[in-house]
């Protein structure tokens, strides 16, 4: 394959060429070099959940249809789906868990580096709760939110408190499928139990389990990281800034902070404010200190302070072999475990942070949350030191930047629409706007980059449907120039005039994958408004490229929370034509919502479109 | 593979040539068909964690050394083995998540089917946690109790309570490593986070995750489960019963209990003594109800209350084709999903009873713990309906059955020996106990049923091993005949006279798989009586048998514990020479312990008395 077939991307191609000229393996190599990959395993026939196996079913001709145990294709797949949305759902409410203790020691010792940057978001959640405010200390009420918070991921709760906000049918329906969630950390437990040997065994069963794992992510760990994240580092407001490889300095300290969490890679912003540190780089002959972002820990400080992002998930690679790059700091998910390798053809050092992640090879620099600043001011001190070791002959920052509008938290695109969400909906009930679609989720190099989330961002907006957007989607858009107002063009009459009017693109950033709960609560919102189901929502979403087990937890709370999502190519369910039927076709009758599978970004935009104009039609508008 | 070369055991080789005779599939059939096993599967060298996968490392040749995303062997094997980890805990542990609800049920509303049987083990416990108990009831210190067990499964808790029976040197090395367990259910979760994609790529920083686990099931979830068992149903004493195929009768209504819960088991064995349904199965044309127990669920009633056993893991089908049974009730674990198909064969009906675990083709009869008692009478009325359709010409019950002795909780072992651990200690001291050995896991049908477990049991008790067992193993010595006082006769000189003395046999079965927790108990009770470390003890583990996941957290939480732990064959982790090298080896320096592989129980055994040996001369012994 030749390097432009691998990306859209200008920077990327040329990082690849680069890369292709010096000899050096990015993961495009190593997907070619897996190929052929397992077909059992693509197909979730493979099971490896005991010692009495490893068993596969064979799929087309005489071989076992059942394993040693007695499992047959529907019993296996729907176990590896169970297990792949457990994982994905860990890793989302584990993120959940560093922000709320995060959350908890401000509340604990009031003075420290983690303050309350959204006091008036803590007492709207004060007051959902039913936290008593007056007279008290804004430490005293974050105590009784924290304690809310921590209970959440325990097991004394019957139902997780934010399933509450979606509209009174949706949980309605939930209960009768006996799927509230009940704790964050214990539906993870039992999707690990029920999926271990001899134990369920009906897919419909494990597929329920699934559903109500996938919604203590979305309406759990995932929200309760989104609502404390706003509350610690401030809710998001309408920033603009830079994307693509391009924002790299050839004259700066290049510091670029990937992951996932925004403990860290908030407080880098301001650390790499301070004057000493500035002094320091100049002193070694830098012009400053450049910050930017990879993936979501730069898609957490992209909407808080316009931080500029380098690039979406298969640029982390390509960055360094720019040879500009003094260090990645890296926390938590979606690292490839390939940095150091590539980071030892450069000068770059890669710096783990995270005592839960770490990578042979790397410098591991732990980052202790109780000394936030100081740690964050010693990482920035190490790249400080390693910018004399860079080859300036070596260096090859591609030009390509773009320009991006973002920040579009909840609050802000109230604020944006006057504080209610009445225009929104009276533009969708003139059909000026035809719906919203949310595109969500990752790169993955089996799909050229961004193609897929562009080429459906695109179509949607030509036809009037509003997209929102979060992860390496956002940023795959803000690379395309969607996320500026200017956008408005590529859009059809109707959005454009609404976008033109509000001073907004057609393409809204919403943040990080935890915070698809934005989406949750922006669709919440518009259904209690319109007195109807999210179901009834002229609503959709996709996840073109996805790649990680979050995008198949966040697939199915989106379907469970009544939202048709479109993927380009399914987890490893097709084994089993039961389970897959299931999800595209059976869960219309049980959440309202089907999983859809085209890989043709034209074609999955007119899927949405036909769904949205068929809710439309169900809605009388 | 002749039929008598499948089992030792002489009832399971009748019932496997009436299955072939009939043309019955049972677990050995598929185990042939679904060989030759995928290699890269029983090395762990497969990745299925994200959708660029599935990916593959070429243990040999030229082949892919690294994941699309760069995750080399290490990285893939450690992975794995922690997500094994991972699920055994989580089998184990929300098991005792249900063993605390009912507990917390019935220290809430007082009267119902669960009572507090044991109240001197629940003031012990109360005692252990600084509960007042002066002048309050029972249920008002159960429910502090049930605070304490609910806080540990969330994330309160910065370190299990009952990680403090460790000896206090036991509990500085955990906490000089970073394990020290948490939360029950957070470890879990985190373990699944860390496994997947992006996040953790260290395989020593991943394996000390797995044993942090790992100390959660055994100190946690499993001992959690053991001693609220105990405080609700009854802590076990000494008693008599019988065991293998044997105890079905050919004139009574025969109910097989399945699993490992006791919650529905242990209201079973009640119910069935009801006059009505007595009354009902002589209208029935039955002499009575036999109820029987398989697997762990029938040892939490064999200990309890001496009910019969039917047999270990690889005798659940082999129970129906006997023809004899009505019913086979399933809780949870071990439960192949065979058995539908199976029982097809027979009038046997399979009864599935928790939400956890739906089995296609069984009657699912929801268990309902606040209807207990209810739910028993339904579930046995339902097998004596089916009696009259039980077709005697093709009954054939084998002859075989054996005498137990059981029962030998700590609480036991310590009355047998006047209540205090001198006798033991002088006996070990003194020499005519060389050791103790603990026995434990499953059968696998890739090994002889039972031939390593009483080769080994046999060889050890020989050479004055005292040997304690739990699971699966405890069984096999109790067909075998092991678990009689006259057993002694088998054993050598020094441990026949002890047994002989107290009156014991000396293979002492300790309960059922999450009663390993009883063995920690004992181990740690002994060293602090020493004032050593467990790891200094002559003490050793094997699970000669495995094959469930939850035996990878146990043999890691046991090594963890610093007890020598041998397996007859290796976790999927060969793939990755620095993991197994680890594991075999490097262990000996983190945690003073570390896993065996050997496939010979004999030599099994002279790995254990060889280290037995050891510990006994630095001790001075």
């Amino acid at each position: 394959m030749k390097n432009h077939e691998k990306s859209i991307d200008p920077a990327s191609q040329k990082m690849l060429d680069k890369a292709y000229a010096e000899g050096i393996q990015t993961v495009w190599d190593r997907l070619e070099a897996q190929q052929p990959h397992c077909g059992f395993g693509e197909l979730g026939l493979c099971c490896r959940h005991c010692n009495m196996g490893p068993c596969r079913i064979d799929p087309f001709g005489n071989g076992p249809k059942l394993g040693v145990c007695g499992a047959n294709a529907d019993t296996i797949a729907s176990r590896q789906l169970v297990r792949m949305i457990a994982a994905g759902a860990a890793a989302h409410s584990d993120h959940g868990r560093d922000i709320v203790l995060a959350f908890r020691a401000a509340a604990e010792h009031g003075e420290g580096d983690y303050k309350f940057k959204d006091e008036k978001k803590l007492l709207a959640l004060a007051s959902e709760f039913n936290i008593p405010t007056e007279g008290r200390t804004i430490q005293e009420i974050a105590l009784d939110v924290s304690d809310i918070a921590l209970d959440e991921y325990g097991m004394r709760g019957q139902k997780l408190q934010f399933t509450k906000r979606a509209p009174k049918v949706r949980q309605d329906l939930w209960t009768s499928l006996g799927v509230d969630p009940r704790g964050i950390d214990r539906e993870v437990v039992e999707c690990m139990h029920r999926t271990t040997m001899g134990v369920d065994t009906d897919y419909v069963n494990l597929t329920l389990q699934g559903i109500r794992t996938s919604l203590s992510d979305g309406w759990g760990g995932s929200m309760w990281a989104t609502e404390l994240s706003d509350v610690l580092f401030g809710t998001p407001e309408v920033v603009k800034g830079w994307s693509n490889l391009g924002v790299l300095s050839d004259k700066e300290v290049n510091i670029v902070v990937h992951g996932h969490e925004p403990t860290l890679s908030d407080i880098i912003v301001f650390a790499a404010r301070d004057p000493e540190l500035l002094k320091k780089a100049k002193e070694k002959g830098a012009e400053g200190i450049n910050i930017c972002g990879m993936c979501c820990t730069g898609n957490e400080i992209l909407m808080r302070h316009g931080v500029p992002i380098a690039g979406n998930f298969l640029q982390q690679e390509l960055a360094i072999i720019t040879g500009a790059v003094e260090a990645m700091i890296v926390d938590v998910q979606c690292i490839m475990p390939s940095l150091p390798t590539v980071a030892n053809c450069f000068h770059t050092k890669v710096i783990s942070t995270s005592p839960k992640a770490v990578f042979p090879g790397a410098t591991h620099v732990p980052f202790d949350e109780k000394n936030a600043m100081e740690t964050a001011k010693q990482i920035i001190s190490i790249a400080i030191d390693n910018y004399p070791n860079r080859n300036q002959g070596r260096v090859n920052i591609p030009s390509d930047r773009m320009g991006y509008m973002a920040g579009f938290s909840v609050e802000t695109i109230l604020g944006a629409l006057g504080g209610t969400l009445d225009p929104l909906l009276d533009a969708i009930k003139s059909g000026s706007i035809r719906g919203i679609a949310g595109i969500v989720g990752c790169n993955n190099p089996k799909v050229r980059q961004d193609h897929n989330h562009i080429a459906l961002a695109k179509e949607l907006i030509k036809n009037n449907v509003l997209v929102v957007e979060t992860g390496c989607a956002a940023i795959a858009s803000a690379k395309a120039g969607l996320l500026l107002p200017e956008a408005a063009d590529m859009a059809g009459e109707g959005l454009a005039a609404v976008c033109r009017a509000l001073g907004v693109p057609p393409v809204l950033h919403m943040g990080s994958c935890v915070d698809n709960s934005r989406v949750l609560v922006v669709a919440a919102a518009i259904a209690n408004a319109l007195g109807v189901d999210i179901s009834d929502l002229p609503l959709a979403a996709a996840a073109p490229e996805w790649m990680s087990e979050k995008a198949v937890a966040i697939g199915t709370y989106a379907v469970s929370s009544g939202i048709y999502t479109v993927l380009n190519s399914p987890p490893p369910v097709l084994g089993s034509s039961n389970l897959t039927n299931l999800l595209t076709a059976g869960a219309e009758g049980v959440v309202g919502a089907v999983f859809a599978v085209e890989a043709d970004p034209v074609k999955q935009a007119g899927l949405i479109i036909e769904h949205i104009e068929k809710k439309r039609t169900a809605l009388g508008l």
